[in-house]
Order: structure tokens, then sequence, then C-alpha cells
């Protein structure tokens, strides 16, 4: 009997009766099993990946007492029916990302990343060292959620491109797959903006149906074959600078849960989200390797492109402005993103720059 | 009774006994304390932090079950007996960085952070995203360790000098604070190199014992009150480009342990590492924006200075070479990061460069 057509037994006759005696074995066991569902296909890399982690993790740090059934998109809800399937109660968790549900609440996107927003180490410095999850944990209260990040892609590409682009003119109709805030942006330059998922992608290019496309980094993108089509890889991107992944559980759910199984629920997915952002990492440096070694041309937007994609970013972030705790989030957000990117940019990305020079005359 | 006693009590009459007899107790509640003994003083901003959080994480996710009894410096042992205590098994475990210990093996540097190597992203990659934390557990058994990172304090400021360097032949003579294998480096670059703990660096920087110091970053620097001695700072450093903290535990103490209680140790310490980066970073923006308002002048080595930088810190890196392991624990390193720097050197660094351009101008 799957959870649904439970809830749905319950409701219709004797359901505290039904319940309790349902309950006692597994209070007996001291065993409780969640049922995560995913937005993600079984599987895909990187972000199956971070599902498996989490999941295999709370077993292990509670002994086998708290375990999670991962339900990949499809088994049990479709992909953007999970927020509806965990609020609802129909699901106790889901796994995914924040900004799929924007139409929820816009805010939702600064736990997954939003355009000319934060690099990874400025969201762990916001989330983690700052009020960044406290934030979402009020946010999540207004849809009895409470919701960690579980998962990191790092910086997304810029896309690639059949021809290359010099200036903002040349994103008039240019018919680029870019879903999200960072599709908005690109209407706003006045691009020809397709939303496709991933799987049509690669003939769509192919076939001219797109000039461009963005999706994932090195990694995920070899494995779409991109590279056999358009040449032009922009390795910077302004859209999704450091994608959060995020685990989110039914409030009530995560309230029943004893002191020490929401701590593992909280740890272990702080742990995977730092260990997922080491997986991205680790493998899209040797995939760039191999894009540029099959003949795919590095390319850099030139500071009239950025100067375009900062103007129009602050346009759509902007206009969500007057809700109140959009409002808070979004001040929050930036003010710490201005004060970690000064250090930053003085002490990482100078030291980075230097090495690498000489590393390279070396 | 402390542990020192207990273990000298057992050794001399009926130990097997009198060790049953003490543990019943124990294993009838359930409950175990572990002895960690730290690198630090009690209270130290930002490490102390770490010592706590993975402390208080431990005992949260157990239920209470294992518990961490955490000394400071001198509280049990000194702060460098801290490595003899946990391999003897006077304390369980220790909190410390990995390279105070480069005189039991210069591999163990790695693991907190070498000079010219590794960001704290980049050593995210190679500890959890490849072979890096395996390494460590191999170097560690040679010693009867069994270690995880647990701390980060990002990456460290290049100093504060009385005067400007404008060249590398300006450190010839020059009397700079820098321990460790950063100070090595200084070394063959003509520096008389001082090694002074923290509380020694202002008075003698003031009294002009001291030309230059570096202590760790703007956070902690500020707290020494360097900036009221010498105003130059080069908040971008060749020495700690992001350095580690760790927790090591006594391995039979660790395999000891149930399965779901080395799994806490692992996530807690795992989680703390990507905690305490975040609380370094939230703390060092704000800390850098205050000294530059007190008039501090930022400055920046000069390309000539990180090419002495970095031809003398391969050689202090490649004196070792011809051990085993430590070959294989610098190559892995090293290959690990030439191949995540490639990438976020277009990605990651060549946003932010624009990202930070752009709003300024906004």
């Amino acid at each position: 009997m799957d959870r649904r057509s439970f809830l749905r037994t319950s409701a219709l006759g004797g359901g505290a009766a039904a319940a309790a005696s349902l309950a006692a074995p597994a209070i007996a066991q001291g065993a409780r099993t969640l049922t995560m569902v995913a937005t993600w296909p079984r599987g895909l890399a990187g972000v199956w990946d971070s599902v498996e982690r989490f999941s295999n993790t709370v077993s292990e740090l509670t002994d086998g007492q708290l375990t999670i059934d991962a339900k990949a998109a499809g088994e049990l809800v479709g992909a953007l029916e999970v927020f509806d399937a965990v609020t609802s109660g129909q699901a106790d968790l889901y796994h995914g990302c924040e900004y799929y549900f924007i139409g929820q609440h816009p805010a939702l996107a600064y736990f997954t990343t939003v355009p000319f927003g934060m690099t990874t180490p400025e969201l762990m410095t916001w989330y983690y060292g700052q009020d960044g999850m406290a934030l979402h944990h009020e946010l999540g209260e207004i849809f009895g959620l409470r919701g960690f990040l579980a998962g990191n892609t790092g910086a997304q590409g810029g896309g690639w491109f059949r021809n290359p682009v010099t200036s903002a003119a040349d994103f008039q109709g240019l018919k680029f797959r870019m879903p999200g805030l960072g599709g908005e942006v690109m209407a706003k330059l006045g691009a020809s903006v397709q939303v496709l998922p991933g799987g049509e992608i690669y003939q769509a290019l192919s076939t001219g149906a797109l000039d461009a496309t963005e999706w994932i980094g090195p990694w995920s993108d070899e494995k779409l074959g991109l590279q056999e089509i358009a040449k032009n890889y922009y390795p910077a991107g302004f859209h999704e600078p450091g994608a959060a992944l995020v685990v989110n559980a039914n409030l009530e759910v995560f309230n029943s849960l004893s002191a020490s199984h929401q701590k593992a629920i909280e740890i272990a997915a702080a742990e995977t989200h730092q260990h997922n952002y080491g997986l991205f990492l680790a493998n899209n440096g040797p995939a760039l390797e191999r894009l540029v070694q099959s003949g795919v041309q590095i390319q850099e937007f030139s500071d009239d492109i950025w100067d375009a994609f900062g103007s129009a970013s602050q346009e759509v972030l902007g206009q969500y402005a007057g809700d109140p705790i959009y409002d808070k989030i979004y001040k929050s957000a930036m003010d710490s993103m201005r004060s970690s990117a000064q250090w930053l940019e003085v002490s990482d990305n100078r030291y980075s720059t230097q090495r690498n020079r000489v590393l390279a005359a070396l």
C-alpha cells in the first residue's frame, strides 16, 4: 500500500485507531521510514548522487532507526509535484531545487541561486555562517516545510554557442535555451528564450531550433554531447553562479522526530552539500580538459555583455520587491554577498590567479 | 581520576578486571565519553568555535550516547603534545592542525595547507570528491590515527608590513614572522624568519623586532591590533591558501566505537569543516571593511614577488620527495589542484571578477 492510499484509508474510517495499531510495531522496533520524492530521474549524475549520499548518511547515523525511501521523479509523483506532495503530507520530504517553486514564492530562488548572485563559497558563508539558514526556515514555515541545503553543482557554465557572441546586441533574437530567472534576464536582452528538458537539447541544437544553450557544467554537458554541435563554450555564466540542491521536510513530520533524528537530517544534508560540491568540481576539471582536447573553443563574454547581464539581472530580481520576506531575504543575501566578495576578490581570487600564472610558467 | 592515572592504575594491578568492572556501568547506560585535546587556547575565535561545534554535534547526533570532553591547550597536555597524547592513548582525539606535526611526517602538511597549494574549494574537491580523505587515512594508519578535516580558516592573509615591498629583493633581511613551510620559503628569499606565538606579535612589531608579520586573516588579525602599527596589508598570501583544522582519533579507540558512532564523528567533522569556513568568511568580509576604514592600505605583491614565492615553494615542497607516501600524496594533491584550478579560474573566478566590477558600477 502506498502512502497515498494509506492516507485515504485512514481518512475514510477509524483513522486514528488504525494509525495507532500500525504505528505500534514501528515504535517497538524503534525504526521509521520516511518517503522522499525527488525532482530527478534515478541515477542522474551528480544530483542523484546527493540523494543517495543524504539517504545513506541518515540511515548510518541513526543505526538504521531512520531510513529514507527515495523515489525518483515519476515514481510516486512528477518532478515538479514534489512541493505539493510534501506540503500536503503525501510524502515526507523532497529533494530538488528550491527555484523550481518560485511560483509558490519568488524568494525560494535565493536558496538555489539567482542571476548575478553568490558563488558556492559565498553561499556557504551566508547559509552556514550568517542568517541564510534561519531565513530559509522562516520562509519554509509559511508552507509547513523545514529545509536544508543538500547538494551543490558549483558554478554553472555560461553556455554553448554555435557562433561566438561579441556584444550584447548579438543576443537579439538568439534562440537560447535557459529556464527560470536566467531566462527572464535573457528575454530582457532580446533573446528568444526556449525552455527544453535536458533530453531534448541535443536535437534542438543540431537542427538549428536552438542557436545556443546552457545546461549544467562540463561534466554534465559532455554527457549530453553538446560539444559535438556547438564549438564555442563560455565557462563563466551569470545565471547560476552556485546552484544548491535541497532537502525539504514536511514540518509536522520533522517535528515528530526525536531531536537526534532531526539533527541527523540537518547534519547529513550539510555534509552532502559540501561533498556534492566537491564531487561536481572533481568531475568538471577533467571534463573541461577533455572538451578542450576535442576542439572546443573556450570563450569569454565581453565586458559589454556582462554589463547587460548585470543590469537585466538587477531588474529581474527587483521586480519581486515589496513582499516583506522577499525584501528581507534579498537584502540579507546581497549584503552578505558584497561583504564576502570584497575579501574573496583580494584573497582567494588574487591568489589563484597568481598561483596559476606562476605554476604554468614553471 | 584523570585518564592518565587510570591508565597507570590499570597497568599496575589487575588491569583487565578493573577495566571490566569500571566499564560495566557505562555499557549499561550506553554512554561513552571521549577525551579530546586541542592545540588551541579555550575560546580562541574561529578555531575554538569548531571544537565546540564538532563536540556538540557528535553529542546531539548520538542522543548523548557519545560525548566529547574537549580540553584546551595546557589543560591536559600542551598544544604541541596532542599528537603524542593521542597516538599513545593518553587522550582519545585531538583537534588541531596537521601541519604542526610535520616533524612526524612531512606529508601531514597537505591536510592543513602548503605554500602555493589549494584554496579551500580545491581542498574540498580533493578531500571529499577525490582521494584526499583516503590518503589522509592511509597516512594516519602509520601512526595509529583516523583523521577527518573539521574546520577551515579559508585563505590566510599575506601579511602586515610596516613599509610596502615592491620586489623580491625587498625580502632580503626582512624580519618577518612566519612559521612552518611558509617560513622556509621566506628564508629562501633571504628573510630573517621569526617564529613568535600570537600573543607576542603586537609588541615585536611595535618595537621594530619585526618588520612584517602574518597571522590568520582580517577577523583574527584585527583582534591582535596589528593595524595600529603596520599600515600595509597584503590580503593575498602564498603560504596558507586554505588552512584546514582536523580531528584525529586514536585508531583503536575509533575502531572500538559502533558504526553509527564512527559515522557521527566523520559526518560531524565534515559538517564542521564547511560551517567553520562559512564562519571565517562571514567575519573576514566585515573586518576587512573596518580595517580599510581605519586607514589600512590594501596592497598586492608584484608579479616578481609571486614568481619568487612560487619557485621557492616548489623547492620547499620538493625537498621531501623520495618518501613513497609523501610522493603519492604530493602527486595526488597537485594533480587534483591543477585540474580544479583550470575550471575554477574560467568559471567562478571570471564570474566573480565580472560581477564585482558590474555591481560596483551600477
